[in-house]
């Protein structure tokens, strides 16, 4: 019997069907029976007055791998609406251990280094596999809207010969009897890849040995890269953050509607276009609304960012905010002044639900002014010559962003851990599993 | 004036058009004169026999950035069937050194080192674009056809705390005072998230700190992953590794048409189903066809490689071949032996011309039989605890394989050197560009 998947099960009431899965509960409540089936996309219930048939399960664990024919039965005791009658029971893989978490019960209750000790086994409870979902999906609609806006996928080395952006905080490691680096991130690389193909993308991981043990840090994440050449100035960059963030959220409400409502989430309206704020006046806004006078300081502090979260929602109904124009002395050295007011920058950091999610904005793109920018920053020029290639044979004025992909999750769920996004978290006291 | 791409030229006969791009190329033919833009995606011509025309290039050299106007006409002159007349030019970004290619010619000329050292200007020449553009389709047809069939992407870490397969050539690197090791393929976390989402794939960077020094190796490479459970057998996995390069392939004739022609590269035909060899009858066949007599030896040699790639070409029409069955002793620990002779494994080579091309197979499931191949390998339990974890708790039967996306390409394009495939190879003594 052709064995279905139990999201398909709907299509099939009134016939008996054949499902395999995870065993992911047995109860015998007396006069009635329940197993509860999981597969790789939902659960289904089966249900027997008749003891004997589930005779097969004596002596087996839960998880153990199983599979299951039965009568597909419209009902209102399930959530589903549908369960099975009339169950056959094989075990396929047997289970004997004992279950180090209850995976059974609709919230997985555990402590987060417990969670992430077993997140071999965590990663099976419906809760967490929907924010795995939820990632594929974010991924997904990030490169179908940039492949339909004639973007090129790259893939961009990860062993550099030097710290991507001249900081200290990159791993080192042994390279043939030299060193090498893991890349930070693949800025100087999708620039260059705009004097290939002028708009390219990159979904892959990223690696930053900060030492912050805190809530919102991890060593290796998953990084949404994006660069485009022939634009306007940050705006444009801006633009198609509107046009990503639009598409990521349409394809979780397309694809992952259970995993939405398994997590109580509801999208957010990505508004067109997103509002903005320039960094100055941003600054006047927290020292008029909350009297803090931040405005001799050259960045955003949690806090401001997000008092600015809360007025971006009450004044513009909106989620999401840019903040325009950061004080070129906290941005790295490629990037692009503002031409009018060059102690400001074209580029911008965009809050979600007042924590900053993504940064981007306009790059230089004439090689003498990058000869400048290393000079002022004390940065050798011969450690960026490949770099300054792509300048020095003609670059347009180009700029692009990056989304941290379990920074969008965390923000998205409401989770208090970055850690609880990511499959297998790295900090600086986990390798493992 | 909106700025229209080269590949939308064919729409605007008769109209005035604007594009951007790079000054691939001006000839000065005395009556004449020729200028070539090349923009992210392809190439026009324009003419004129106004010489004033030109003047904005003076003094302005090749690979400048430029802005282009002129009216679209139909013509015999060129390969596109179309150029611009009347064009008017302004200078967005001059250059005015030397290049040290030459990238205006149909084909790029140079020494592999200097193609190399040069990559950032080279990777701008149509004929580095294209391969570039084949991996991309590839990539995209690869994920297209799994997501169909409801696979889930994941996204898996590369900082491990172990060498993944117990072997010796790994990247090691400073860990916050301690250690970690670098990836040398996901194959441990896709078998674990089979336990959660049953299919799994993954496209991402895999580390290989061989130190070999040949055309056909380099260190990092792009690794297209797959593995999927409730698998009957290894049979179960080559005919999606069939669906996969079929979908590989079509993608790249619907979406690189022109990079095709410009390789000069017809797509093989992927038969369904792939014509297979047992590993045993493989070393029968080319001891009686070829008098060689390798029967005793575990593993296929290149030779023997690409002897049964003329054959199945010769007997089957195909450029492709399983080989199935190798011995348990070439295959790592986790592999499955053959049931009905455990001497041999469920496990597969897929030749494609002759070459290995992608390895794949069954792989153990039950807790107790991974218990005994690391007692039998000679590894000690506790260093793969995590990776158990997902056996203890009940694992069905499953399977996956992987396809190194360079070597995909260096096969298909008939390329001397695995590193002209990738955008910035990594060697022994290569990590920059």
């Amino acid at each position: 019997m052709k064995r279905i998947r139990t999201t398909e099960v709907a299509h099939h009431v009134g016939q008996r069907v054949y499902l395999q899965g995870w065993l992911q509960n047995v109860r015998r409540l007396g006069g009635v029976n329940f197993v509860l089936l999981r597969d790789g996309w939902g659960t289904i219930q089966a249900v027997t007055e008749a003891a004997v048939d589930l005779e097969p399960l004596a002596g087996v664990g839960l998880e153990s791998v199983i599979g299951l024919t039965g009568v597909v039965v419209a009902t209102t005791q399930t959530a589903a609406g549908l369960e099975l009658h009339q169950p056959q029971i094989e075990v396929i893989t047997p289970v004997t251990a004992e279950l180090p978490l209850t995976l059974h019960k609709p919230t997985l209750v555990a402590t987060l280094p417990v969670l992430l000790d077993q997140a071999v086994l965590a990663n099976r409870h419906p809760i967490r596999r929907a924010i795995f979902r939820l990632a594929a999906a974010a991924m997904a609609g990030f490169r179908q809207a940039l492949q339909a806006r004639h973007f090129t996928e790259i893939q961009s080395p990860k062993l550099v010969a030097s710290a991507t952006e001249g900081g200290a905080n990159v791993f080192r490691l042994d390279y043939f009897g030299g060193e090498a680096f893991l890349a930070q991130s693949p800025q100087f690389y999708k620039q260059i890849m705009v004097s290939v193909f002028e708009r390219v993308y990159e979904v892959g991981p990223v690696f930053r040995a900060e030492p912050h043990d805190t809530s919102r840090h991890i060593n290796e994440y998953v990084s949404l890269d994006v660069e485009l050449g022939f634009i306007e100035d940050h705006f444009t960059v801006m633009e198609l953050v509107q046009v990503l963030l639009a598409a990521i959220m349409k394809q979780m409400a397309q694809t992952a509607v259970t995993d939405l409502h398994l997590l109580d989430v509801t999208l957010p309206v990505v508004p067109q276009p997103i509002p903005h704020i320039h960094f100055r006046e941003a600054k006047e806004l927290v020292w008029q609304q909350h009297g803090l006078d931040g405005r001799a300081e050259p960045d955003l502090s949690p806090q401001e960012e997000r008092w600015l979260g809360e007025w971006a929602k009450a004044e513009h109904g909106s989620d999401f905010l840019f903040v325009t124009g950061y004080p070129m002395t906290k941005r790295p050295f490629y990037t692009h002044p503002d031409p009018a007011d060059p102690i400001y920058s074209n580029s911008f950091d965009l809050l979600f639900r007042g924590l900053e999610l993504i940064t981007g904005g306009q790059r230089l793109h004439r090689y003498q002014d990058y000869q400048a920018a290393l000079t002022q920053a004390g940065l050798p020029e011969a450690a960026f010559s490949h770099y300054l290639d792509a300048f020095r044979y003609g670059m347009p004025p180009h700029g692009g962003f990056a989304i941290g992909l379990e920074r969008l999750l965390m923000q998205l769920l409401g989770v208090s851990n970055l850690r609880l996004t990511t499959l297998f978290p790295r900090d600086q006291t986990r390798l493992a599993p």
